[in-house]
């Protein structure tokens, strides 16, 4: 297979363009990128040539090399992979959750530099894998579907070790980096184009139900290790720090950090960055010299 | 199964007279209540049923279903299911064991909002799942068996991401929320109706043996990712936050946050609480509002 | 079998002149000891006693015997067993990571008190099998295998929540303890004699690749939850408390702590340690007393 | 689940009626059949519940039913039980092997006494079970996809231990009663209502190419360890008696049996008998008495 | 473990007297023989000793451990090995059922030369697990749970190439040599010490139910491919050559041979052996020169 | 992959020319074929590619293909396919084992018309498949490692239905055609360029050990469901119809045939063909026209 069966990425207006196309277009042309990109690793590693053809160059769609691929990440001696797979194709197939997974897959392109293709995060992504199936436990769970969308929350924290309540709602364009030992509670809300790195926690408080989760705006970024807790915002363009801990609402645009959180420039009048924070990752310019506190 | 089958919860006065009565009646009756909601779900969502059957609905005890599910989790192709499920069975059959079993069960039903059914809890939640094991595990070790106690050990922090020394001894009606990245050392104590939320170390420090580790007091809640190192004691009712490192003893039904932690109210006369915070699960009442810190 | 056929430790002088001796000797004498050890507990637990001969016991050496558990350990039902087993077999035969495993294993045995027997590091320490299957990792990195690289990375990320970028490079007698949740990116490096604990990140900062992640020097002690971010530098025998946050490079022999950290002492005239922090393991002594400051 | 569940058979009359109907009324009664059988049996074993939830009853048609149990007996390490489902499908649910699948129930339910409900045929009877997995690899022979249907004919043999070429022609209402050990060549062709008993072989002779199998008519008895061979012709109507071997054209409607066969009656003026054998399956009575041959 | 290990099988006139003892220590005897020869075994072919562990060395009686191989060779992904291990367990440890056992496992291995150890038989010998499988399945036919004994045998059928209806009455004592294709039909009843080579059929004939298959008499030998068919008796003592068919009743003590059968000796005075066929296994004495047939 | 890499097939002076050759030579251009094959395949067909690759394409040599395919296939939960895999490659990458496994090869490719590539039969036909792994198995039974032979035997037995008494001697350039039910005892010899069909066995007589079994000249046929017993000879170029039972020697190029087997043409005269059967494999030109017999 040469090298230039990759059709080369179209630049930036010309897929601005494609954006508003079709979501039939956008998925050919992503799921077009990697069955060339699994072909050409096929060629030049025969070792793994078998799992890139089962997982994705036989398949005919995007959405049945997800589907197989998952049903057997998180199938079990007792949830057998071909009932996964019929469940996970039946709904991974729509065309709203098809968009949303090729928002996710360029998400971990464009913002991961670790990221060098999109089989890569389609294969390898604990965090894509964990979001794509909790789209379905969550679809499971407005159809009040429950138990069936709890066993899958549970599939999906033991075999990737991230744990989303099926009743929270994650926008499009969400990378979970890295993913270990994320916790998102049932009324937490992650708008689009969020980025949540490892160890990051949506939790509650209390032990009283109802709406009891963070909201999480468009285009935050939350730093390894943050934990947000209770019914509080975090408002678009945000960033907390990583190791953070924020109980109280961060104002847009503003950066929270420490444990407990203090917003940097002060409460009154915190420093306003203009930069998107869940799109260009800058988890460390907010400090760059050891403070005088000594401990 | 009409869903009148569902015994109603008796009330509290009721239930206090069952916990005087044997531990065997105490269980028959969460049993039932098991049983009862596996059979609604089951007829409810036929793509659950076949797992409802084989993990509940087919056992005639909570020892049998529990020690089938766990066999079936925690096997490898080198430790096969059927020898963990004759051990697992062996162990806990026993009263006492199942006892905490029942009680660990409570504690999740009552303590945790989205924990809306029992069955989901012996289902779904890998806190609850991991310290089933352990506490096989921990029955092997002090029977000396320690090379198997070891390989259990291994197994649980395999799948759950959950890192429970066998050595360690853990009380009854323990929540263990989200569970992933719990680690808790081999001279660690935790009291009764403890809560420990997700990625929460009671670790050691240095290099020696002997007795290293944290002694968790009766009604403690440990908030996410809190560490607590060395032989310290956190007594009786008190609070860590999230996030926080504590190395020092916290005084009883006091609150410690930070890292490193502080006591809230100072370290003179810390703010002492009435509520139980293993109970309440009250995680971020000590702080309302944004510091005048500036960073 | 008797227990004298535990050949007994040789004395730090007699081993010291060991480690000058032929790595194919000091892996021969390590290899006994796991193979005496492994008898003694298939003897004493025959419930145990199939894994063991199956992991250990069967094999002609300990390269083999590691193929073999990480193939089993790591295969899926895409990528099988016997292929990784090929893949291991073949490079960690080498000299070099023969060298390194032993070194590994005899940091795990030393270190830490919980860790009684060499062959329980084999069996059972995820954190110890993660770095063995991440030198084959890094091994096809070097040789631009990498696709494959990138598939165990996801491999021991999904079943030891350890993830390692194929790319890092890390020095012999590493400890990883505890293990999950850590993550290194793909251009750290670590030194030799490291000691890191679990939840600790490596990480970079930025949408931008190249050289971005932390430089961890010979004899560093990283604590449990400890974050360091972008191409910094943590100097030989540092010491980073459990749950700090570095940012800033860390002077050699020096103590970070808190989050965000700051050098015990001071960052004028920090204070300077004498021991080695990644041997001695010690995590705590820095503090002993609940600090002043009122929250 | 009462008894009353189960629709009682219409009487002769009336499937009359409903063998002209359509195909998809005629799947729809007997399906309704298996669920109700499927339903009672769950209930009144709990043990096999589980098996018949997954099998049959969370199943929407037959076709998904069949689809899912071939996938799961005939996958293995290296053809994933995934890809199978697929594959079976996409076929089996096409109206024409949906009306000789339910033909084939119907025989295996008429005409073998043991055979006490369409479920435990669908289940349990690799007779029927082969010949399902057989129209597959058939269809995908005549599409040209041989190498696929090979490896499918290769797995039915391993698994079921019958051996039928993708090549083979076999008609609706065909029972293979026990059916280990049947062999059937490339091109033989098998007509409608056949009954063919364990170790049936329909071979070809030499090694040329070429239409080289035998062609078995209607309504035909192929007696336990009947041998078959070459491009000869079984007439509509004939049986052939246990352990026989046929190398020459058997008239219609006449008995062949003994090794080599003879014709009963004589060749020159066979016995004809006028029930359909393939039906009856009346093996014996052209004997009933010793021979005065001795031997 | 030393030779000498191996208790000397006792001469036969002790065990006669041992017989008479009861089923226990008879059953101890066998199993103490069976535990050494799995322990001499794993110590002289490292690479099966996981296996003999696994399978022998760590169970503490013969039917935990024939449970354990049986769940394990039977158990498929709907089917699995904890519920069938479960399952054999709670029957093969009655007295009765444990007597047929060790009774099988000495017809084994005193009549089939190529059988040189008790453990050989218990691991390897498909027709004696088979055997032992189907008196489980039978044991549930007779307690009218006639689906899970339809599904056993179905299991039995595909993993076996052994296919007996879970009615049929199978006594003490017997060999099935090889066993591929034996079929045993609904009301066949199978004397004591009895031998079947394989290829075997009990079969019925036509469509009709009720009692329709063979009665075998006490010591008879079926010779290989022997097809027995009919509510018909074969007396006891009786032997029926190779490749046979046999529609009529055999007398006692006589051979019939060839397809059809004919009584060696002629019908009117057929010759009377005095071994015991079964026991014998003499296959072939009947005939030693070509006959004068021309064929 | 153009169809112009397969290599075409030399003409057959060529060939015998390649045969003088060395092993490695021939080795080699069967191996250039099966991979040119698989390639084609997989090229075709995208359904099969993943397997084409790993059990053919990814490996470099045909004994590690084979050793690959017999692990997985011969593996089960109590005898991983590593231990299987290492057992196999070090066992037939010998130079005499791989000539046989390349005579045998082309012997099915050459006498069986349904063989149309050479990787049909590596891949499918269980009769090639059981004789390779029978050759590992003989191999450990000269060195007198017995036990795992047998283990060896028992999982063909059970994979194929093929139980083949790891003593046995077999030839090269053997065909096991359907293969199911063939049955080898212990000392049986079978010479080269023999052809067996399914269900044949060559079994012993009594319950005396010692040389009981037949011994098989080179070119002979013995066709399906023949049972030769005894320690007799059938001799070279010899032929036994299907359904045949042999008890006396058949001497050299003549033909046996009938239940008990008769010499075609007479006991004084038999008739003796030039062709070598076991290579035209004619099983039928003995017969052409019904007998006068009356039955």
């Amino acid at each position: 297979m040469p090298v230039q069966d990759l059709t080369p990425t179209p630049d930036a207006a010309a897929r601005n363009g494609a954006v508003e196309s079709s979501v039939a277009e956008d998925e050919a042309w992503v799921w077009a990128q990697i069955k060339a990109e699994a072909r050409r690793d096929a060629e030049s590693e025969p070792a793994l040539a078998s799992y890139l053809y089962s997982t994705i160059i036989s398949h005919s769609s995007l959405s049945r090399s997800l589907s197989f691929h998952l049903g057997n990440k998180l199938c079990s001696s007792t949830l057998l992979s071909t009932l996964l797979y019929d469940l996970f194709l039946h709904t991974l197939s729509s065309s709203d959750l098809l968009s949303s997974t090729v928002a996710d897959l360029r998400a971990a392109r464009e913002r991961d530099p670790a990221c060098t293709s999109y089989s890569h995060c389609l294969l390898n992504y604990k965090g894509f894998l964990s979001i794509q199936a909790h789209r379905v436990a969550h679809n499971l769970w407005t159809q009040n579907r429950k138990p069936l969308a709890l066993a899958l929350q549970s599939r999906i924290a033991d075999v990737f070790a991230v744990d989303i309540h099926p009743g929270a709602k994650i926008g499009k364009g969400v990378l979970l980096d890295h993913a270990t030992g994320v916790v998102i509670g049932e009324t937490a809300v992650v708008g689009n184009n969020v980025s949540i790195l490892h160890h990051v926690t949506l939790g509650g408080t209390g032990k009283v139900g109802g709406d009891r989760h963070p909201k999480i705006g468009d285009g935050v970024l939350l730093g390894a290790g943050a934990t947000v807790l209770g019914n509080i915002k975090v408002g678009a363009g945000a960033k907390v720090g990583a190791g953070s801990l924020v109980l109280i609402d961060v104002p847009p645009w503003t950066t929270a950090v420490g444990n407990p959180a203090k917003l940097v420039g002060g409460k009154e009048q915190p420093k306003v960055h203009e930069d998107v924070p869940g799109e260009s990752m800058d988890h460390t310019s907010f400090i760059s010299l050891w403070s005088d506190y000594v401990i």
